[in-house]
């Protein structure tokens, strides 16, 4: 990539979970003003910013410009790119929480899993340059103010809805110059489809076997069939909304991920932790999808009212005595 | 019912598990001769029979008249029934219990879940009297040797394919002295399928949530219309398989469910319990109905393939160290 990177950049974090003090760690060892908003983790962070382990890109502590408690704490002028890597479960209000960080010539960058998560932003802040970024980066928050980033690490963005700016290319000349690599994409609601095809089938599937690997959910017939199927639905879902995706994608995702050592999806490990699952943005949106182009999806709908089922379980004995805390 | 009981049959009991020992306690208070084969607990019953408890029913002691390690040590002459209660999971050989006991005037009475369960024994046994039998009950093995009866305990029957014989009713009348109510059939296999109607679809579905009650299960509007088109791939395959159900059964079946206070089906109990689940024979046999009669059902296709990973897993962990024991 030839573009210079934006070293003098004014990044906010909203959301320094792993994925946000993870990518915010690279953006401040590539030069930039890097501050992040945590809540829970408030304390320890301010004293002591975050410990990243890394094999692949070497341990390091991260000490954001600003921790703040609220993104209205924010001091300086506006950020240049507000980054929002929150999970979006039930109940997140997205555009409240980047509402008090914006400047007019902010960019909002969301780094978020699922399908057709941008709408909702680019219509609550319509003046605003967007991008979407897809993470592939296998990292996990181990303690307060601890995270451990285990394998990948690369990130696939663009403009939303299309289109890729110079700021977006000059936005992943910084991650780049901090250790990753950057996939720049026209059409990056097409990419989030494609990552569907994979996540919106194998992490439902997971938690409903009651968090199964990937080799137990490809180690029959059956299983294999019952993927093929959802992938199937996805692939339906994703050209009527205008992203045709291609046709030996999913024998490519089977193939790929029987190769792979089995291994537990995002969703099970929520599932086992009793943390919040991202049910809504991962599955969830592709069957309104689904629903609203007119396309059959038994397969998803049928994981979805399941997954349903499970998150209201979960709910009811979290409320109770004995439960397992959040 | 005007019949005489066959007050003089001599009964023989394969698989005295709660339903085979409940059903001969009743045969014998009513006077019949009955026996049972009994391997794990040979030794208590052989000793002190069967501890019964029933609110409804009275508690009673039954004594079988020979308590048999197998079917080939049954003395005085072959039974009159043969009343077969075994669970049928992955790996019973029905047949092969069966064939050891069976004189040449010998009724095989099969007492059990799930639909499409006879051909198997009728094939086996073309020149036998067969009766088909779906009882319900809600009765629990407690302890070895002790059976808890809650509730319920009727039983609906007639022989296979189809008609009811003298015989038939001589039986019912037999376990009608012994205190519970039959419902005599003409068309079992279609009695059988209206019990799958509600067995193969809320069965799966509270074990796929990790043992959910009903109550879970249409506690939101997802899970009755997954529900919904479950029990409608049920009607379809049934019809097609020549046994048509009434139209309004589904909604019946969900009312009927919504009303009574929540509880778990006897597959997420054996799931808890972390037992065999008869799910081939309550849901798999629906399935292959399905495909045979090339009805379209991907909601049951989608429920079995994620019974099979949770049984695969349920089995990969029986295997390895730390596991409960079965």
């Amino acid at each position: 990539m030839n573009t210079i990177p934006d070293s003098k950049a004014r990044v906010l974090i909203l959301g320094a979970g792993a994925i946000g003090s993870f990518y915010g760690s690279l953006l401040d060892a590539a030069g930039a003003d890097v501050s992040v908003v945590c809540r829970s983790e408030y304390d320890i962070v301010s004293n002591s910013g975050f410990s990243i382990t890394s094999r692949k890109l070497g341990d390091r502590v991260f000490h954001p410009a600003q921790t703040l408690r609220s993104a209205s704490d924010y001091r300086g002028g506006a950020p240049d790119y507000l980054v929002v890597s929150v999970k979006v479960v039930e109940g997140t209000d997205r555009a409240a929480l980047i509402r008090p960080a914006l400047g007019p010539d902010t960019v909002i960058v969301l780094i978020e899993n699922g399908v057709e998560i941008e709408a909702e932003i680019a219509e609550a802040f319509p003046g605003h340059e967007l991008i979407s970024a897809l993470a592939f980066v296998q990292v996990a928050r181990t303690a307060p103010g601890k995270v451990a980033h285990y394998a990948y690490g690369d990130l696939t963005f663009g403009n939303y809805p299309s289109g890729v700016s110079e700021r977006a290319r000059r936005f992943a000349a910084l991650l780049e110059a901090g250790g990753i690599r950057c996939t720049l994409t026209e059409k990056v609601s097409t990419a989030r489809w494609h990552k569907c095809m994979w996540n919106g089938v194998f992490n439902p599937i997971s938690v409903l076997g009651n968090a199964l690997d990937t080799g137990h959910i490809l180690g029959g017939a059956e299983g294999e069939a019952l993927v093929r199927s959802a992938m199937q639905e996805v692939a339906a879902v994703a050209a009527a909304a205008g992203h045709p995706l291609p046709e030996q994608l999913a024998g490519q995702l089977v193939e790929g991920t029987r190769k792979a050592p089995p291994y537990k999806t995002s969703m099970a490990l929520d599932y086992e932790n009793r943390r919040p699952m991202e049910t809504e943005v991962i599955l969830g949106n592709a069957v309104r999808a689904g629903r609203r182009e007119g396309v059959a999806i038994p397969v998803l709908e049928s994981l979805y009212a399941l997954m349903k089922m499970v998150e209201r379980k979960l709910e009811s004995e979290a409320g109770s005595p004995g439960a397992v805390s959040p």
